[in-house]
Formats: C-alpha cells, structure tokens, sequence
C-alpha cells in the first residue's frame, strides 16, 4: 500500500525567525522524521509573487528560506523538497482547474474577502488595489496539492478554506471529466502550533518589526533579546510568567523541567538581566549548530541550486508528467494522431449525440452516494448527495420514467448541457431500455 | 529590422463550415501569403477548455481544424503553426500576468458582464454557473500574445477589448519590473471580415445549426445548398439580390464579373432550382481541391501531430523558453547561486533599503512621457504620461524640492510601498544630491 502522501508549502518571504522556527521548521521536520509518510516540502515562490514585486528580494528570500530549513535537518534524500516554480507542470494544471473552478467560490475566499472589507471600509471601490494573482490563489493552491494527488496538508486554521476549496474544484474536476483523476485533500489542523511572542509581545511577525532573524550572529542575537520588552519590576521582586514574552521564548526553547525552574526563578525574583541572560543560552545552544551549517550552505548557494533542481527534477518524474499527461488526455488535450478515424474504419465514427447515456452510481468523499447521466464522456446530469444508494436509485427510476422535473433541485446539468439534450438523451436510454426488452 | 509581428488565435471548437471559412480561414490565408510580416497561427486549445468539456470532441475539434487550415493552404514552413497547448510558457506567463492584473479590469470584460447579466436577468446568483475560466480568459489571451511579443493581432471589434487588456498587463508588468519587457500589441480590426449567411439567411453559425460544413461529400454539399431558404417567387419571375443569402453565398465565392452576371439572372427571373444549381457548382469548384486535400490530411492525422509538435517545438527555442528565462529572472525566480552574498564579499550586501533612488523618463508606447522613481530594482512611483517630456521633467523637479503632494494625482505608488517609504527615499535622494554638490 502507498503511503500516506503529505504536503507542506513554505512561504519564500522575508528572512526566517524564531517564530517561522518554532512555528513551522522544527515541528515540521520533527514530524516528517516521525512520520510513515511520503513527504513533499516546497517553497512557494509563484504564490509569493502575489505580493512580493521586488525580484532581488524574492531571490534571496527563496535561497535563506531553502538553506534554514536545510540547515534544520530537512533531508533531502528522503523528503520531496523543491520549488514549485520548476514544476511547469503545476501553471498548467491551475489552468485547467481555473476552467473548472466556480467564480462564486472564489468570491468567498477569506483572503479576498478581507482585501475587499478593507476597500470598503476606505470608500475604495471593491477591487481598487487588488490583483487576480490574490483572487485566484487559491486555483493555484489547489493545483499544487492535487498535482501529487496529496492525501494530508497540515495548515493553520485560517488556510482550512482553502483545503476546502481544493478539495471541491477536485471533486468537480472528477465528476465534469468522470473519473477519481484526484484524491480530495484533507487539512491537517494543530492548534496547539506554538505562535511564539516578539520583542513586544505580540505575535512575532515581519509585519510588526518585533523579529529575532534565526540566524544573525550570536552578538545581535545577545542584543535582540537584551530588547525584549518587560515589566519594571525589580531585581528580588517576584515576577509573572503570566504573559511574559521573555517566560514564553525560553519555554519554547526549553526542556519541562528547566521551564519549572525558571518559573521558579521569576517567583523568587529573578533580575530581568539575569533572565535574559538564561534565555539567549538556551536559544544560542540550540540555534548555533544550526547558524553553524546554515552559513555553510549559505556560502555555496550553488549547493542549494542543485538540491532543489534535483528534486523537481525527480519529483516531476515520479509524479508531475505522468499526472498531467492523464490530466491532458483526461481534458482533450491529446495526441491528435490516436483520433479514431471514419476514413480509417470505413465508416463514419459513431456520433457521439446518439450514443446511448447511462447513470453511474457511486460514493463520494463526503459518504453521500450519488448519480450522474453520462453519454459517451460527456456528463448530461449530476446529482447532489443523497443520504442512501436507495433514495438514490429511487430519483433515477423517477427521471427514467419522465422527463425532467425541473422543479426538484436535486441534480444539475453538466457544464454547457441544455436540458432539451438532456430529454434527448433520455428518449435514446428509454428506446434502448425497449431494445433491451425485446432482445 | 525584425518584421512585423502579427498572431491569430483559431478556436478549436466544432466542424469548420464555409462561414469559417470565407470570413477567417481565407482572409488570413491570404494575409500571410502577401503580408511581409512573421505570422503566428495557433489553436487555441486551452481556451476551448472553458467551454468545450467533452474530451473527444475537443481532440476531433482540434484535428479537423489543423486539417482544414492546412488544406487551405498554410504553409508551415513559412508561418508559425502550433497548438498553444504545446507551449508550456504559456501557462506559467499566464501566472506571472495573473499577479499583476487588475481584478477590477477583469470585471468589466464583456464576456464575463454577458454571462452576469444573464444570472441577472434570470434571478440567479451574478455568477452563477460561472468558471474562473471564463473569467480568466483575457489573462491566458495576454500570455499568448505577450509571450511572443506580438505586434498585431486580427481580431474582430468584439475581441478589442482583449487586445486592450492584454496592453495593460503588459504595461503593468513593465512598469512594476522596470524595462520594455513586453512589446504592447495592437489590435488589426477589419470592419469588412464577410460574414456569411447559413442556410435560414441569419449568420452562419454553429450555435444556429444553419452550417454548411466546409468538408461535406459532393452529394451532401448539394443537398445542403437545396435546403437554403428562398422567398417562393416562380421561374420566370424576377427575384431580390437583396438580403438574399443565396446570392450572398454566390458573391462569397465567385468573381466580380460573375457576381454582376447572377445578379443580372436575379433580375431575368433565374429559376431557385437552376440557381442553387449555380452556387452548388461555384462552391464545389473551390472547395473539390481542398476538400481532397483535407481528406488526404484526416487519413494522416499522425502527420498532423508531427506538423504542430515540430512548429511548437521550433517556436519554444525561438521565443518562448528565451521569452520566460527573461521574465522569470525579472520578477525574481532566479537562480539561487546568483545571489550576492554577504559572506562571499566579506561584507553584508547593500541593504535595498538605502539604496540611493533615481527618476527614470521614458516615452511609452501611447506616445506619452513618463517617468519612474526606482530604488534597486523597486518602482516606488509611477507617473501618470505626460504630453511633453518638458511637463515630466517639471513634475520631476517639484518632487524633488519637496516631498510629494499626494493632492496631485499624476503619479501612483509601485505596488506595496507606502508613502512614507518614498519620503524615505526622497531623502537619500536630497542627501545624495547634496553629496554629488560637495564633490
């Protein structure tokens, strides 16, 4: 049996902090050592494109994102690990997911409709200021997770959406094209991600300026927590751990029972010095092995070139071109030469309107069971979920035996289906159910 | 210096009718031979994609057009024939033109406004039924023309609007990376492109189901032109040339001499029966040739393939790989052992930041003056053009001499920078200035 294929994407943005260490790499790596998966680590540089317009930046980003999380222990030899800009394959799949993909959703997603409220809110019109590359992330997500057919993404909660997306231009793509081409992703959601605190005590983040970079010297790295901001309580004063940045860094850092002691100390009274003191040991004996070999790869960025060109490259052939050449055939996108020919048969090749259509049953991710008409490759009809194979069936003997109820909104037409082909295609199935009867 | 550029798009949809036939494929047939242009032809596959969802009529689509284009005479040793979706810089330009569209211009394309007022008109939902595809469709348009940096593009008055998103993207992407990276395309409208009535006198069109298929037998062919619509006047008695699609056809595909020479029998009172005997015999003169041509390509169809894999394949080395190798090192999806490193030189590079800012003046392709304020490779301000480089060169000095008058709206910020930061750089630039003063 396969194993279970996960996938994480890893933003090429800014220069990794301690927060992006504790948050994602070490967790991540931690759990792809632990794991009995197949893993697929990348770095997003197309998504990254949606933001980032300064190509400088993009590039040395991309090489610093790549060499942490080397330098963190990610193994290349036995974890996918490459750029999604060298699968060409993926901008090909997000375009035939865009053909399937419904607008309506997309209206829906978080990130637009946020962009949108804020527009709003500055009398702007709706997509004053906003790209395509923002409204369509997440055709491009989808496609970078259902190119490897990935069974698992672990993600923050306020990416489950667009798992959810994924999963539904998937699940179309399926049913448009009749066949289980993609399996459907699950989000993988852990609530208990350490977000680590600042320098001010909010959430550490670019976006706020309160960042302590993995891997400046350890001199910077000495000043930037001397910066931490604290109480003024004094030294012999007890303090609260109770919402300390400085309590909360050392924590993530920590073993338990070391955490217990330094509890300890902030109830005896600890000096602040002295705390910080204790918390740039803990984060520099952890941090300098890893310093260590980043600056080595850093320093032969050509070694990192090669890592992440030899991944793509192995990874496109273990599953990138074969699944976008089904994909391709899949659409119509194919080798014109393999066209079955009246001329070579002798006969004019049997029209496709007049083949007979037949429903399929069958049960989805969601456990509903549902139907669907099809006539040659084409599906006329698609129906929503039915609770039972038997209210199911039950729907289908009622089409069979009439001509559609419009009324009842329990199925829609394929795309570009009418429903006049529909009634069609439904009089070949009742004069061949008579063929039948006679034979 | 190079020639013209000038690119067609061929839908891959349906069975080519004469309709196809007099108002594109002849035209353009002909354009190419007499042009002293460099013409690109191609099937535009992946956009039939939004609509056409059945595979095998996609792929027999696609065959009988190549087929019918090249039985009428493209040369594809003289222009560029190819299937767009052999060209895989498509898709991923596709991407990189995604992120720096205007949602909001995408809004107001008129296919996606036509198919929301429809929505509209029928108490559904605005987009309702509606693809991302449809939606997206300029963007893919943008990629095929940008990508080979085409100069002109025929196209009907419906399709101008394309052509203008296309130059806007192009100009986005220009500006934002700061060079003439792509060339603005032109629409070529042709007001007099012959539109040709089907069998019941309205346009010939497929969606009409009046067609008359270009490749039909003899036989069919007849049978077809018997079934046109005519008034009932009898033999003998003079008849209309006037809104007649009789006579249309006729005049579609006969002389000028014989055109004035039916007309005249119009007026002697030509019997409907000797007439479609007429037009029957002047189609069937032209089309006989191509038709065995066409039947000699469709029994061949692997050379077909080999036709459009070897134009794409030529064409990929001559513009696309070299085209997106460009575009990707603009926007910054480089190779990671280019970075300049700190470490390499000894010394941190120069922060981006403090980099000293310069005005660049240009004049843009709509004949206007332009300037820029780049900083490194960041736009921190886009002009708005200018009739004279006199009138860019005085805004110039205004901003300059103080910081910028936001009230004045002939400039935007580059996307992502605040105008604090071009306070900022507004500084460096003073300080240098008074630096270069001091030397």
């Amino acid at each position: 049996m396969s194993k279970t294929r996960v996938l994480t994407g890893i933003t090429t943005s800014g220069t990794p902090h301690l927060g992006n260490y504790v948050g994602a790499i070490r967790p991540a790596i931690a759990a792809a050592r632990a794991a009995d998966a197949e893993s697929f680590y990348f770095l997003a540089d197309y998504h990254s494109l949606i933001k980032a317009q300064d190509p400088a930046r993009t590039q040395r980003s991309t090489l610093e994102i790549a060499a942490a999380w080397l330098a963190c222990g990610l193994d290349p030899a036995k974890v996918w690990f490459y750029r999604q800009s060298d699968i060409p394959e993926i901008p090909e799949l997000t375009w035939l997911l865009t053909c399937v993909a419904g607008k309506g959703i997309l209206n829906r997603a978080h990130a637009y409709k946020a962009a949108v409220d804020k527009n709003r809110a500055e009398g702007e019109d709706d997509d004053a200021g906003i790209t395509a590359g923002l409204f369509m992330y997440p055709v491009l997500m989808a496609a970078d997770i259902l190119i490897f057919n990935a069974h698992k993404v672990p993600v923050g909660r306020d990416q489950v959406q667009h798992i959810e997306m994924a999963r539904d231009f998937g699940q179309r793509f399926n049913h448009i094209y009749g066949d289980e081409f993609f399996t459907l992703p699950e989000a993988l959601v852990d609530d208990n991600v350490a977000t680590l605190p600042g320098l001010d005590g909010r959430k550490m983040s670019k976006s706020y300026d309160n960042t302590i970079p993995m891997f400046v010297p350890r001199a910077e790295l000495k000043k930037r927590i001397a910066g931490i901001l604290t109480d003024s309580r004094a030294p012999g004063e007890p303090k609260s751990t109770e919402g300390s940045a400085l309590f909360q860094l050392y924590q993530a850092f920590a073993s338990k029972d070391d955490t217990a002691a330094f509890a300890q100390a902030f109830a005896d009274g600890i000096a602040w010095g002295e705390a910080k003191q204790a918390l740039f040991e803990k984060i520099d004996a952890e941090i300098t092995p890893l310093r260590e070999r980043y600056e080595a790869l850093m320093a032969k960025p050509g070694e990192i070139e090669a890592i992440l060109c030899d991944g793509a490259a192995r990874l496109r052939t273990a599953y990138a071109t074969p699944a976008i050449s089904r994909l391709r055939e899949a659409v119509g996108l194919r080798d014109l030469s393999q066209v079955v020919l009246a001329s070579a048969a002798g006969n004019p090749p049997k029209s496709v309107d007049t083949e007979v259509p037949s429903f399929k049953q069958y049960r989805d991710a969601d456990g509903k069971f549902y139907f669907k008409l099809v006539q040659g490759e084409r599906v006329l009809l698609q129906s929503a979920g039915f609770d039972s194979p038997r209210d199911a069936g039950q729907r289908i003997a009622s089409i069979k035996s009439g001509t559609l109820d419009a009324d009842v909104a329990d199925f829609m037409l394929g795309e570009g289906v009418s429903s006049d082909e529909v009634n069609a295609a439904l009089e070949a199935f009742v004069a061949a159910a008579l063929e039948g009867q006679k034979g």
